[in-house]
């Protein structure tokens, strides 16, 4: 039974903790934060008691608790805001512990893309190349033995998946792909703000940071990049859709050379055979209804007859496989744990 | 005050009986529909009375009822499925009534695509040629003469003022046109199916007729290669979305040389300055709200730097602006009023 | 043609301003915010004016503006948050401004309630006498001669007008009204707060100021004690349900005693046989559905047998009928117009 | 580990399936349904498979299956419409099988009553007598030693697990308890009808089954009448509210005697001071958020001081704590598992 950290209780820290208290493998969740509800926590916590799953304990603790670092924790998890991790984690890595950041710090490689992208310099530019982009899917011999995963973003983790296929077989023309998404509202956080209330939100569909300004673009480029060896250029969509989890994306790709339906679905059945959190369905089979609080990520690809254009679609969870739970597979991994304990 | 006739009373049906119950040049309705709740149709029009904005009068009848072609109506709507117009509708022009068909019998003009698409051999093809295609914007002095109007299909309404003003001037590419559209669960009518059940819809997204297989496909096809003169291929992804009204898509288009972004918009401006309901907004005005139970289209264009696509995203009510409300418009032209009468 | 001033554009005032837009005798509206955006209200005025309603004005300024003040405007509206506008309406009176206070500031008769349950002193405690309280049905004729009327809140309208013929004919004990409601999230207002977040609101149900703790309740009591003639005492519990508009009450009473279920209907619809807004319906008709963006309160009475007690429902639109809506109807009655002039 | 049967897959019977999936004691599941999509309960046992809790089988049938009698299960759930499962529980429970029938057949102790609730005479009237009302909290030793439960409504459950304390304690008037509840679209079931079409259900809430016209109100009278040892009557309205999971109810109690709220609190938290499932909460931490997906119910009991009713208010998922939650708490119990066994 393992001891584990988790600093900052936003969506994401919400949703971790939810998922840690049901791992069989995890005996202590220490939670750092300065918002933590203690009354709320301990509920989950009865809760999971109650079931009858196993011993488990959970304390209580802020940032400048020493006790923190010398908890003898094998696993931390960041969720706090952007700009927060790069400061705090390589203390953390210095005294031996093994870190998964689930925000967007040591995401891009470049400290010149971090700084167009985050608005600010890297604190700690020389931790970005040691750190793993935790697509367990594509990289997971590497976040084996990894100190510090930077956790994919959620509108990566999707798109990402369902291009991967084509990237790595060079099938699609990489200067302009398209990526149409629409996120439930967990998407813009949980501090009020023009997107999450509710009568904003509710009935409507809108669109935000059109035309390459959200800062998933640079980082898919990245790893779509290193997928097919080329330089890959995005044409990305988010839109803000009236539910809680979930993001659907909608492909439009240009292929190199003509290819049946058939193939296209053969070569996506083959190369996530082996993957258990990776399904591949027919289009009436994807929607956000099947990945709800799983840490599955469903890809329908087929073909446009009339242009010739790949479409290829994909659901996932935003704040399991997009993050919480795609973070514990992480720490499955890095702990030499089975891949899926402790996820559905 | 003109008489006027609404066949069936499905959710289009039920939005246009609203809107002529408030249309100021409109003395009387007569509804034909088997299905409608006397008591609902009754308590509309005393709501409407009370308004104090003029005596009018409604009646209700059957398609049988001898009434309905000797009523002296001046404009007969047709609000039934698909294939029931195509049969009754010569009667009524016969009768020199106006028609506008709300179904989809008269929008394609070949007989080989209305049989591939809706499934069906046209019962009276040569009817085809003589009706215009109702989309008010780009076919206003055909519709002012016109004694059967084909009113546009919700998706297609949306698009293809979206697109206009980029296929009239050549500027795209129009052997892979991209639209991506997320409907309102009113897309998916009144009777109970997969689509519209609360629990199915609620909280999902779900793509549907993927890769060209939606009937919208040859009709956005046949209307953009009028307006560019070359035949058009589009690449079409239908949504549905966790709401009631609304469509919102987002084009992606290659453009066929560079062009700046304040060119572009000036452009979509020019081209819409004197449209009562086309609105050309930035990319954060654009969203369902500002369009629902309005039978405006907002249109934000804007370019891609990245990838060099231009992207347009549009937004309309589908049961006024994609329907009922672009219906009343067609009226208007047809009957000699003010284009905007009795429309919000 | 009038001249209007609102001064406040929170919720109700934005809703109210539609209405005025489309009033046939309102020529001229003042804005009076700090947190108007100028272009939103400049879009629904131009949609306004495209429909052909006739000539009308929008002009924006502050409070501090002087030329409010010496408008020449025949009626101001006050749409800011409860305890603005005790202070400044006496100002507008004294001009001879007829005023209509959408905020709670007028409504309590007692100086003693007022601070009990607005937690401030009244600024100006002698105009709580001038006020009338503008529930129509109930105090028309006062109305009629106001200079100051106190628009009603959201609860008490729909809870007043359910219980007001039982509460003149004596028929139940008063000493334990319970009333039961459920309001959409705009209940909640639009400043961000824990209630109006699309994450705690969305798939939710939650109560809120339960036993006797939320203002509406010495206001539904002063009114209800002003019906019958004997002191009132409610039990009232307000909940928050996952939509936008609307208030559903459902009214548990003790007959004084027994009566047939006709004859309580019989009452109802005598009562109420002249009211424009006011429609006594049967139990399956009375849902939100029928009065959101009307001005209608839907009624229905009805009596269980097993207990014995008199349920009624009621349905209105909470910012129509019990905020904007009921001010235009005070504003028509006060300036001596037909009573539903410009209200659906 | 057992070995189980789901006969029916209508919503509760989807809800056990998952649930079963993940208890560690069921080894196999036999479910038997005409309607069963394969593939989807396929997907269901691979995610579980996945998860590595153990090895566990399922496979499908017909209810003529003979396999279904001779399958050596240990337990039976009945998920079908009413009236099914009183025609095949009997000879199940010849063969040996312990029984729980998740519809209304058993619940009712009196064949009158049956007949004029359920509109139809019971087919094995003597079994009534044999089972027993599952309502774990109140009948727990009965359960241990039943072959056949009767598993509660779903209003019931919250609503009498609401009530007990106060009934045990005879502390209030049982001639009219006062129920207000509304629940998920899920309450009106996945076949299609006028409730559950998603045009209908969104944004709306409607009241039916109004005035003592809902078949769990003789239900609730029933086991209220054994929890005091009276006859009671309940003033019971049932709504709809537009969400998929979960019943808040508000019940309006008149005490027979004056009590602190203190002491209220107290008694509740007393008598559930050993329940896994049942939590007395704050009037402010009741919401159906805390409770979806769960097999809790909330319960907060305060008192209203003006007119000193009592008010209790409840929170299920009527899913799980309503349906198939509460059904394996009574599997649990009748096999000898610890209570909450595979429940969260």
């Amino acid at each position: 039974m393992i001891k584990t950290t988790i600093v900052g209780m936003g969506l994401s820290g919400e949703v971790l903790l939810k998922i840690l208290l049901g791992h069989p493998r995890v005996g202590h969740i220490e939670l750092v934060s300065e918002h933590i509800q203690k009354a709320n926590a301990q509920r989950i916590l009865e809760s999971f008691k109650k079931s009858g799953s196993g011993a488990k304990s959970l304390s209580l603790g802020t940032a400048e608790d020493a006790a923190v670092m010398g908890s003898g924790d094998e696993i931390v998890f960041f969720c706090k805001p952007n700009g927060f991790s790069m400061r705090e984690i390589p203390k953390y890595l210095a005294a031996e512990k093994k870190v998964i950041d689930i925000a967007g710090d040591f995401r891009l490689k470049s400290t010149k893309d971090f700084k167009q992208w985050y608005g600010m310099p890297h604190a700690r530019p020389k931790f970005l190349k040691k750190a793993v982009y935790g697509l367990c899917e594509m990289n997971r011999e590497k976040i084996r033995r990894a100190h510090l995963v930077a956790n994919p973003g959620c509108y990566p983790t999707g798109i990402l998946l369902a291009l991967a296929p084509l990237l790595k077989q060079k099938l699609v023309d990489v200067s302009s792909l398209i990526a149409d998404s629409y996120s439930g509202i967990s998407g813009a956080g949980k501090s009020p703000n023009e997107k999450n209330l509710f009568l904003n939100a509710y009935g409507n569909i809108k669109a935000y940071s059109v035309a390459g300004a959200h800062r998933h673009v640079p980082e898919i480029e990245q790893e779509a990049s290193v997928l097919c060896g080329k330089k890959v250029s995005l044409c990305f969509t988010p839109h803000l859709a009236p539910l809680d989890h979930g993001i659907f994306t909608t492909l439009y790709l240009t292929p190199k050379k003509k290819m049946t339906e058939a193939n296209l679905g053969a070569l996506y059945e083959e190369m996530y055979a082996n993957e258990p959190f990776v399904k591949i369905v027919s289009v009436d089979e994807c929607d956000l209804h099947s990945v709800q609080h799983t840490n599955d990520c469903l890809i329908a690809p087929t073909i446009d007859k009339r242009t010739g254009k790949f479409i290829v679609l994909s659901a996932i969870d935003n704040l399991v496989k997009g993050a919480a739970g795609q973070a514990v597979q992480n720490m499955n991994l890095m702990l030499g744990f089975q891949e899926t304990t402790g996820l559905v």
